[in-house]
């Protein structure tokens, strides 16, 4: 099978670049001895990823209750479910623990905490704290409350410095990196000299996994989105420009000389309507358009209107109905949750697997 | 089955307001004696919502091949399939009407067109004119040199007047369903003249089908939104504001006091990225907050901030954590994308059924 006799669209992962990405992360993880890589698998949501991203079933994070499931009944038992936990979702992640897997969940909420406590089956928690980022956590300082609600189910610590993302050089990410540690480790201590006892202690985010240059005090670290890349992490310098590992595969559906804009069977449902780049040093619209190679010789249009099954790209040469082309997301978690598979491809057109992915909740 | 129930996030559909939207739709319509609805199913991609929507087994269009294939299976033959044909499309569509369907494809390239015209199977297309949303299509002028390269394969001529969309006034919306309505016929006008038959003279957009005073010389409306309706299309006036028959039922995961925030566990992947209402009258951010039986009691919080599985609600109630609720998207078609099926309810929180979706292409 070849790219050529795909139908489009359809979602291409490049192995070759998706290696590269993964032992870029793995050597920025070997200068912190004693702290373990925990790929967050919401980006790629596929054994066949995690079989290279997590080797010889090595803990996980996930993000939805279906990834626990199919991930568990994949081997991979070591997992944090990385989303606040609500009591109404505990059984079913008992009945997962039930069967082997140690499904560990987070909260920042003292009632939360409580029901953990009181749920008859097998399961730990971890305290999420907010080091900056304004989403999910309590301050540092009173993680206590919640850390003493559940009792013997505490596991440890937990954040996410999501405004990582505002980053925009080595030096920002590497402070905010600093800013992540410190404040874990801060509650870590004061748990610690509390009496209580704690076995993780996790930060992460995919540029601060990279960039960190202390990581004392961490036990693990989360990051997923590197595995891939996207225009924005691109930006960011997660990784190289050119080392995008997903594409949309695309057709022309119509050419439009008069505004120099071809119309590609890659709209909103295929590239999702993320527009992270929008403030980004440069703005790809809704994806840069590559042509099937994945290389740049198009002159780099850019998907610049999406509609639910078109995308207009300029400007763009005008080529023929049905000429296939590459799209890279600007966000690529979003992208590839359109399609439940990958067609992996290694620097070539020929299609060598077919990687299943589990969508939805 | 009761939405208490439910794992979140979880698609609902209210089946009275379905009704409802659909009634609205058939009295628009039958306003205009000879024309037949031709329902746009992108939206709803549910044989349990075209049983309603175009019982019988009537003409419907459709938007991917997935979508002409299952509803073709469904035994709903008589399909417009609305997005601009491949030539390696073109098999897939033969192959479904040598088992008895009626799949139409479009076109505005001479060069697509005879390749349609030069293929062996039972495939019949219209030409796609603009007349006026600067998307698909060629102008009215134009449309002889594809109707000859189609030849016997021509079925008839189409147009979308999506920028009906930009209108803000039911008069805007009729003065924009005119033009649809005068550019198609104009077009369909010329080519009959010139000796070409149509059988089907198609338009349409759910504002245009609703709004427009007169339709001589169309046979066919399609309309697709209008069935769920959204944030936006209630602004745009396709329905009432309360009638928005699908929502997305989810979880409190966290409160946040001091920012008066709620975070919910509909984030960027069950709402999607969609921000259609930013330049409505109403900016809902990524969706509406509605208690859990669809009402307006918690002082209609937006979800201002989404990430993928985190959704932050402002300024929303501090309810507590597992508390569900209900939120309505910005544009349903792609809400309801990240889901593989609805959980019916009919004005209650009985899930009375659960209708599967063919999503994906």
């Amino acid at each position: 099978m070849n790219l050529d006799e795909l139908t489009t669209p359809a979602l291409v992962l490049d192995l070759g670049v998706l290696k590269r990405n993964l032992a870029m992360m793995q050597r920025a993880i070997a200068r912190h001895p004693g702290v373990v890589l925990r790929p967050h698998l919401k980006t790629a949501k596929s054994r066949d990823v995690a079989m290279l991203a997590a080797p010889n079933f090595g803990p996980i994070t996930v993000s939805t209750l279906a990834e626990a499931r199919y991930f568990a009944e994949g081997g991979w038992r070591d997992q944090i479910y990385a989303v606040g936990i609500t009591p109404q979702k505990l059984d079913a992640v008992a009945a997962l623990n039930a069967t082997g897997a140690d499904v560990k969940v987070i909260t920042d909420d003292v009632e939360a905490a409580q029901a953990i406590a009181a749920h008859p089956g097998k399961i730990r928690a971890l305290v999420e704290v907010d080091v900056g980022e304004g989403r999910g956590g309590v301050p540092p300082d009173e993680a206590r409350a919640i850390a003493a609600a559940l009792g013997n189910k505490l596991a440890g610590v937990f954040t996410h410095a999501g405004h990582s993302y505002g980053g925009r050089s080595i030096p920002e990410m590497a402070a905010i990196a600093e800013l992540e540690r410190a404040g874990v480790v801060r509650a870590a201590e004061a748990l610690r000299e509390a009496g209580f006892a704690l076995e993780i202690v996790s930060l992460g985010s995919s540029p601060t996994a990279l960039h960190a240059e202390r990581l004392d005090g961490i036990t693990d670290i989360r990051a997923g989105v590197y595995m891939f890349g996207d225009l924005f992490q691109a930006q960011l310098g997660t990784h190289p420009e050119g080392d995008i590992a997903v594409t949309v595969l695309a057709s022309v559906i119509g050419r439009k000389p008069a505004r120099g804009a071809l119309l590609l069977d890659s709209g909103a449902l295929a590239m999702s309507k993320d527009r992270s780049t929008e403030k980004a040093p440069r703005d790809y619209g809704f994806g840069l358009v590559l042509d099937m190679d994945g290389g740049n010789t198009l002159g780099e249009p850019i998907l610049a209107r999406v509609h639910q099954e078109h995308g207009e790209a300029v400007p763009a040469p005008m080529l023929p109905i049905g000429t296939k082309l590459r799209v890279a997301p600007n966000h690529t978690c979003l992208t590839a949750a359109a399609f439940d598979r990958y067609h992996v491809v290694d620097g070539s057109r020929e299609v060598i697997a077919t990687w299943h992915r589990v969508n939805g909740w």
